[in-house]
């Protein structure tokens, strides 16, 4: 049993991370020098560190990840020979609140023109009138969410206890009679997904990047969402749709605005016609930030579940993909 | 029993209240000729409108008000001799939901520093700093919320569930153990108003004005707040501390920000230094307003009490002053 650990991450976390686990050595990796790396058992990471380092770690066991998804991971890893060992993410409730607060937040800014109160101030403007006076609190939406994992759901139900009706969709059947499921009252796959498109206010995707996710929104498919005022936002991945497509959607006034969060290239180009969209507001890869305090929770919690031979929490799974 | 409803406003109402009222007959009332007003026995006014008028209605016996706040009928209204007719509010829920979808979405925008990403996005600028990775996510914090009636709750509840830790205030002791209290953990009055300010990360006012409630966060008191990174949002009136005081507040750093919908004095007049203060957010008095699907609800419900004898909702008492 590995009494030491290798850290290689932007996030300042060995300090923290002694007070909690003072019997372990922990190894803070430099990215000059990463030959820790390659004898190490367990691994702490930030996927875009480690990545290139994959085919050279001789004695690993595991890397606990230092977020959630793993598209940075992916170029080093072939589909027929997935790694032997074990990949964990740093998901779950934690990502759940944040990325929830984003959508809240960013909902509520959006309903209400407080991005115009903003601006107003600027210009010691008092304008009571930017803020319609029929305009739509949370409890009168219908809010669709693409993926109803651990955060999709946290994001439903806090939507949900606000008075939001939810529809959720996702790949296979499920039952919404199942307790994870009880803030969902309609429930759409592949083959529904236009009516989803039709019957919902907003669409909130939370879904990972994968094959079957791929410009799953293109192809003309947001011409559904048309004349009902419908916001995308996107919180997950940004292969759902193309930017040329989703640009599109946007100036055919399928969707009425976008609240990206992801791009299907990112850093968003400075040439990106979306910056300068009046209906769109960009968050620069934020809604989930893995936060320190979160990181070491997760490690901690799963550290000792491998001290114990116990199964680890949030195991990659390659052929799913996430 | 009147069949008839003179009705004083700038919201669009008689149509839909004939809807739901088929067999009253509603009269809109202009301001370029109010007599219609001074012969009704119910009257649905905005409080401005309605105010200068009120010592000439010679049959009223009940207003419905548009909204909840009464100061401008205060002005029309002798202390000693309180009107003999029922005057009722538009308050409860639907201000409930709106105030705390404004409080909730103001508060992440400020933790995110979202406001910046508005400003980066016009700067084509994509930087992910400026969301620290320690940022405090709503589940962290300790939210003081002065005022536990109906709005302060729905606030307080909406919090809780989120995550953060409510502290109350009020003016008479109350019963923690109370259903309606389950979400406040901490109670505090004007005697213990310090220990409040000095253990909480956010100061929510939703108390209306009364002279008890004038420049309570006054003389000096916000002091107690310091070096906590606390944030003041007002909600409620801005009888609450004079905006000289409040000004003093943040330039000492006793409070690191404020999020402000209502000001001493509305409005905001353009010499006013807040307007341009880096850490204040100003929105113009419309976290609660008032929307023509919320009054026509209230006001049908009260209306079919008054044809019932029963009790109205949201009676005016004069001597609380709300």
């Amino acid at each position: 049993m590995s009494k030491s650990v290798a850290i290689f991450s932007r996030f300042p976390l060995a300090s923290k991370l002694k007070e909690s686990l003072p019997f372990i050595d922990f190894i803070d990796v430099k990215q000059t020098d990463p030959t820790p790396l390659y004898t190490a058992e367990v691994i702490l990471a930030d996927y875009d560190y480690v990545g290139p380092h994959l085919s050279k770690l001789q004695n690993i066991k595991w890397i606990q990840g230092t977020w959630a998804g793993i598209d940075y991971l992916k170029p080093f890893i072939q589909n027929d020979n997935p790694p032997k060992f074990l990949i964990t993410r740093t998901s779950g409730e934690n990502f759940g609140q944040l990325m929830g607060e984003h959508v809240l937040a960013t909902m509520i800014f959006w309903e209400r023109n407080y991005f115009q109160a903003r601006e107003n101030q600027y210009l010691k403007n008092w304008d009571k009138s930017i803020c319609s006076e029929d305009h739509r609190s949370l409890a009168e939406l219908t809010v669709g969410i693409l993926g109803i994992g651990s955060i999709g759901n946290r994001i439903g139900r806090t939507l949900n206890y606000l008075g939001s009706t939810i529809y959720g969709y996702g790949r296979q059947e499920i039952n919404l009679n199942n307790e994870e499921y009880e803030h969902i009252s309609q429930y759409f796959t592949q083959a529904t997904l236009k009516d989803f498109l039709a019957n919902v206010d907003y669409v909130i995707n939370v879904l990972p990047a994968t094959p079957q996710t791929d410009n799953l929104l293109g192809n003309g498919i947001l011409e559904n969402c048309k004349g009902k005022n419908v916001i995308f936002i996107n919180v997950g991945r940004g292969n759902i749709i193309k930017e040329t497509e989703l640009i599109n959607a946007l100036n055919q006034e399928w969707i009425s605005g976008a609240i990206l969060d992801v791009f299907e290239n990112e850093p968003l180009s400075k040439d990106s016609p979306l910056w300068e969209m009046k209906n769109v507001f960009i968050t620069p890869h934020i809604s989930g930030n893995s936060r320190s305090r979160d990181i070491i929770k997760k490690f901690v919690m799963n550290y000792e579940r491998y001290q114990n031979n116990q199964p680890l929490i949030n195991i990659v799974d390659f052929d799913k993909g996430y």
